[in-house]
C-alpha cells in the first residue's frame, strides 16, 4: 500500500535516524515534513496544497494548537489515519473521525513521568515553593515564603480521573500522609484496586470538590470534562483549596481560576497545562500563589522514546495491515 | 527555680500567645528577646552586657549564622541549656558543650515536611524544571526546556544518612520506579528495616558515590560530614550524575560543586541548603542545572507549630527539673 505520511519532524528527535530507515526501507511511503509554524499555517498549506499536503493520508505527531475537525477532514481527503504522539487528543473531533473511519491512535504508559511533574507541582504548591523560588532566582532574596507551607497530615485529596496517570499520581501520594484519597471518574475501578490504593469512590464531581482539601486533576479534556472547574464548582470547594492541573488547560476555566485565586478562596495552585499554550495568558503563571510548568508532564527521555517509538510502531503495523495498534479509548475494537 | 531565657521571638510565630501566658504563669522566668540581626551583633551584645545578656541561663531558638562555641560559652557563664528549634544543631560545639555540662536539646519529628522538599528538589534537578520554570517567569517563554529530563527508571538512588528524614525521603521515592535504593549511615539499619525500606547498605560513602546516578544526602553536618562531598568524592561519581540536598550547605565543598556542575560532570543539582546562609553565592542558584529553595527544608505549618511547641516544652521541662527532653543524639542519657 503506498501512504502519504504527514510527519511533525521536531516531534522526534530521538528517532530522527529510525525514520530515515524507515523510509528508506519502505519505498511505498512518502514522508512530508509538517513544517507550519501554527495551525493557522497549516490551514493555509492545505487551502493552498503546499506540498501536495492533500495527499496526506496517515499525520504522524499532532501539534498542541491543531484541531482536526470536519473541514479539515473534508480538505485532506485521503486521511485515514492519525498518530498521536501524546496520552491527549482534545486535538481531533474523533467522533466525526470515527463517522469517517479515520483510525486515531495515542501514546499509551506516560504515566509515570507525567505522575511526577503531577507530584512536584503537588507539593510545590502545598508549600508556596513558588515564592521561594521566585525571592531566591529574581529577588537574591534568601527568606521563607510570606505564608507558611500546609503539610498533607490530615487533609484530603480528591483524584479526578483515575486511569493510568491518576493511579500513578495515587501511588506516589500515598507516602505523603494525607488523612483520606477519594476519586472521581467516569467509572468506579474494581474493588481490588480501590483497595491497593486506599482510595474512596465519590459518585459525583461536585461530592469530590466539596470534600477535598486538595484538587488534582488526571481526566481527558473531552467535551464533558470542558471547564469541568468552573465558578459554580470552585464556589462548592473549601477554603482555601489547592487545585493541581496536569491534564489539559481547558479542564479549568481560567477565568474564573484567577478570579478565585486572587481573593483566596484558592490557596494555591500547580499548573503544567494552559488555555491557549503555547501563547498563554501570564497573568495567571504570575499570581504570587501559582507555581507553573511549561506543558512538560510526560517530558523524560525514557518516556519521549516511548511515546515517539510507539507512533513509528503504530505507522509500521497500518503499512502491514490497515490497522493502527493504540487506538484511543473510543475507538477500541471498532475496526477489527 | 529562676532562669533567664534569651528567646529569638521570630523563631515562634505560632505560639507567641503561649510564651506570653508561660511568662505570666511562671514568674520565676525571666524572658530576653534576642533582636540581633547576625552573630556579630549578638556577639557584641555580649560583650558589653547589652539587655543584661550574660544573665542567660537558657537559650531557646538558634539563628542559622550562630557559633555557640567555647568562646561564646565563657561569655555566658550562666548558660546551663541550648534548645534548637529545629532538627540541625550545627551550631553548636556539642563536644564542649558537654564538656561544661551544657544541656542541649534539638526537634524530632521534622522529618516528613523536610523529606517533601527533598522530593520536591529531586524531581525537580531529575527533570530540569528549574529551566522550564525560568523560561516561564522571567522569560515569558512556553517551551520544553533545552535537556531532556531523566526518568528513575533503571537507576540507582543512593541515600547518604538514614535517620528519620532519609528514611522518610526513601518511602517517598519507591513509587518513583528506582531501579535500586542504596544507603549509607554510621550505622547499618536493622535487617527488618532495610527490607521494609527496600534499601541496600554500602559500607563506606565511596562505595556509594561510585554506584549512584542520584546522590541525596540527608545527614547531620558534623565535623566527619563537614565537605563530606568535595572534588576528589565527585570525581567517584558517576558522569551526570544529580546530587539533592536538604541538609547542611557545607556538606557539599561548594567551590567543587559549581566546577563539576559547569561542566556538566554533575548533570543537575536540588539544592535547600547552602555555604554561609543566608548570604550565599548567587552565582550556584544562577547556575541552568540548579534548583534552588531558601532553606525551607522543614517549613510547613504543621512541623513548626510541632517545633515551637518542642522548645517550649524543653523549657517548661526544664524548669520543673533541671533537665532538657528531646537532647541531641550526642547527649542522650548523658543527664540522668
Amino acid at each position: 500500500m503506498a501512504i502519504t505520511v504527514l510527519l511533525n519532524k521536531n516531534n522526534f528527535p530521538f528517532i530522527a535516524n529510525k525514520w530515515e530507515e524507515f523510509q528508506k526501507t519502505h519505498p511505498e511511503i512518502t514522508l512530508i515534513e509538517d513544517t507550519s509554524a501554527n495551525f493557522q499555517e497549516f490551514e493555509s498549506k492545505i487551502a493552498n496544497n503546499t506540498d501536495d499536503i492533500t495527499s496526506v493520508s496517515l499525520i504522524a505527531g499532532v501539534k498542541n494548537d491543531y484541531n482536526l475537525d470536519a473541514k479539515i477532514f473534508d480538505a485532506l481527503p485521503n486521511l485515514k489515519a492519525v498518530c498521536f504522539c501524546s496520552a491527549g487528543y482534545n486535538q481531533i473531533d474523533f467522533a466525526e473521525a470515527t463517522k469517517r473511519k479515520i483510525q486515531v491512535a495515542r501514546v499509551y504508559d506516560l504515566d509515570t513521568s507525567t505522575a511526577d511533574t503531577n507530584l512536584f507541582l503537588l507539593l510545590g504548591a502545598m508549600r508556596f515553593y513558588q515564592e521561594s523560588i521566585k525571592d531566591l532566582y529574581i529577588h537574591h532574596k534568601f527568606q521563607n515564603p510570606s505564608k507558611v507551607g500546609i503539610a498533607p497530615n490530615g487533609l484530603t485529596l480528591g483524584v479526578v480521573g483515575l486511569g493510568a496517570i491518576g493511579q500513578a499520581v495515587v501511588r506516589r501520594c500515598l507516602p505523603l500522609g494525607f488523612e483520606k484519597i477519594i476519586y472521581y471518574n467516569r467509572r468506579q475501578v474494581a474493588p481490588e484496586l480501590e483497595k491497593e490504593l486506599g482510595v474512596t469512590y465519590v459518585s459525583s464531581i461536585d461530592e469530590l470538590v466539596s470534600q477535598s482539601d486538595v484538587v488534582d486533576l488526571n481526566c481527558a479534556l473531552t467535551p464533558e470534562t470542558y471547564h469541568l472547574i468552573n465558578e459554580e464548582r470552585i464556589l462548592k470547594m473549601k477554603d482555601e483549596v489547592i487545585i493541581v492541573n496536569t491534564a489539559r488547560g481547558d479542564v479549568i476555566d481560567e477565568t474564573a481560576l484567577i478570579k478565585y485565586l486572587k481573593n483566596g478562596k484558592i490557596l494555591s495552585a500547580g499548573l503544567d497545562v494552559f488555555h491557549n499554550e503555547p501563547n498563554i495568558n501570564y497573568e495567571l503563571v504570575e499570581l504570587d500563589n501559582v507555581i507553573a510548568l511549561p506543558h512538560v508532564g510526560s517530558f523524560s527521555k525514557a518516556t519521549r522514546i516511548n511515546a515517539q517509538l510507539t507512533v513509528l510502531k503504530n505507522v509500521e503495523n497500518y503499512l502491514s495491515t490497515g490497522k493502527l495498534i493504540s487506538f484511543i479509548g473510543e475507538q477500541r475494537g471498532l475496526f477489527d
